[in-house]
């Protein structure tokens, strides 16, 4: 029999994938590999749906493999454990982000920065050494090496799941570039799937936090429903000018061209503009403005493994947890074309475990 | 009377001012404030010409105010000194640099960090805070509050003036960027007055320094002459690919409009491009490079006097100084005209002491 994405590997799987770049999802047959000796087998229950798959599901990055079941943001249970993994068990909870592989031997590997490991393996639309292609969370079992899995703690719900991308991807930058300190003033950027996160995060960290939107409209989810702790409309000049210079740090999420001198000039001397959105067209960057205030504009992606784990357990120690609306699989599509127009707040989660139904 | 630059203060002065936006120099009689409680009286002997006069000289920042005397790499010997000054005695070397005055309360100030106050004042084209214009080092005396004056090391050629612009200029960010560690590999794009000080910093510190310019013309100074150890052309795609991810930070002291992303592809993941050098308009900045590496663009603008001390301190120590052509003063309208088409290695440095006479 010639070999199909069904009996590729001898473990059966299903999902839902995309076939083509219309990106619609439909249900497909699928295999995972064995349990290996340092791999965990686990039952996904929720996968949360990131902006990222739209892109990927649509070959808006030109890498898109076909099928293509997504899903990096996935929380499941424990179902197996290889013969020599020693940090799960049976009946564990259990949570993958956006990564199932990388070199191990990179300094960036060394260094608990498997994300910055340029041979990294992407939890979907990626390839594993074998040649094979990965699967994501979209679907009912996954397999995965140990290393890339995290404990999920006991009192963190299961469909906080988005705290596996949209989490760490807000947190990370905060630690990293040192903006997690008591008492500074952390602006964010644009309030979707990754800035309500780091609304949350910068706030549990202690910093009095300003939300920027293009929009009035968002202020009072901010404020009353995040926390916030003041708003500002990126568009108003005179509110623009009237808060110059009083940020320490900001997080801008947004993937949208847009200018960046408005943003620069927030932020105090030695202040820090971190990119988290991804906008594919280059930024107009003005250089005297850095120069003057000794200010940085820096990228970050996602967060090592080790990181991650510090992360979830941070989130469960201070009860941060992303707002979701958790929807069956069948509904994944609508779903997707509700993100499309930024129609939810925050981040769809798919009960994988409770709707995930073989046809 | 009325009030004219001549007697505008009481201690009579002479210099070189430039009238109007043709920026060329002429011999100026002006005056200077009394020695003040806290000031140093001093006679200038060495005075730098940076490029930043050239743009001041002609109005290229739209801010000069005529006559303007130049001049910010200042070294000369104590002649006075108020009744509280403590730091300072006759007879003593001491430097001046790009600022004579700050607020001394912002949080800048407090830090040491004078260059970030808002309210710093600038050693030439700036104003007093009585109103007054500020005249720089092309000129018989200066007066200056010891703050912003440092001791000039015995061992350190007055000469090296450059170092109080120049050198500080490259100094600062490999040290608050931490490129400054034995071992790390740093770039230096452009060898001109700023560059080539960053050069030797860097080979201080114990890098290791790749020169990156646009010509190979600049390799056999960049490594025989400065002792760089490797060499790129920055318009070589072959060369710069095959130099890509290798540096742990770079020090761009281009002014000139160019491109960043041949520069990001040097650096490894957590590198830092810096920049000191000017561009008047936005440059493009590409961002899924910075994100997919946790990169920086950052700028920095000379620095504080403390660190200015610990910079020539530092110099003295390791023998660093600029290669500098020293130039009678009747020569600085020939010296402007060559620096604008780089023809010279590297600074200009007028010998004020030995050649100012009145006319």
């Amino acid at each position: 029999m010639e070999k199909s994405h069904e009996n590729e590997q001898p473990v059966k799987a299903f999902g839902w994938a995309a076939r083509d770049t219309s990106g619609v999802l439909s249900p497909f047959n699928f295999s995972r590999r064995v349990t290996g000796e340092k791999d965990v087998q686990f039952k996904v229950m929720y996968c949360g749906i990131c902006h990222s798959d739209l892109h990927q599901l649509k070959n808006e990055w030109s890498n898109s493999i076909y099928p293509m079941v997504p899903g990096h943001e996935v929380v499941g249970v424990v179902t197996e454990v290889g013969s020599k993994v020693d940090k799960f068990k049976i009946g564990d909870k259990v949570g993958v982000g956006c990564l199932v592989g990388s070199c191990r031997k990179c300094e960036n590997c060394d260094n608990d920065l498997e994300n910055y490991c340029p041979d990294q393996i992407m939890t979907y639309n990626g390839i594993y050494s074998d040649g094979t292609t990965t699967y994501g969370g979209y679907s009912d079992i996954m397999v995965t090496d140990e290393h890339y899995v995290v404990h999920w703690p006991e009192n963190l719900p299961m469909e906080a799941a988005p705290l596996l991308c949209a989490g760490i991807t807000t947190y990370s930058p905060l630690k990293y570039f040192g903006l997690d300190k008591p008492g500074m003033h952390i602006g964010v950027v644009g309030l979707g799937g990754l800035g309500h996160m780091a609304v949350k995060f910068a706030k549990a960290f202690g910093t009095k936090v300003t939300v920027i939107s293009t929009s009035l409209s968002k202020k009072d989810e901010a404020i009353e429903r995040l926390g916030a702790d003041s708003f500002l409309v990126s568009r108003d000049p005179d509110q623009m000018q009237a808060a110059a210079g009083s940020l320490d740090g900001i997080i801008d999420t947004v993937s949208a061209i847009h200018p960046l001198l408005p943003l620069i000039n927030l932020l105090k001397t030695h202040g820090k503009l971190v990119m988290v959105g991804a906008p594919e067209k280059p930024l107009e960057l003005p250089v005297f403005p850095l120069l003057f205030g000794r200010k940085l504009v820096a990228g970050s992606a996602i967060g090592g493994i080790k990181e991650t784990q510090e992360m979830v357990d941070f989130a469960a120690k201070h009860n941060i947890t992303p707002d979701v609306e958790v929807v069956p699989m069948d509904y994944v599509n609508t779903a997707l074309e509700r993100l499309l127009k930024s129609d939810v707040k925050y981040r769809f989660v798919l009960d994988i475990g409770n709707t995930l139904n073989k046809c």
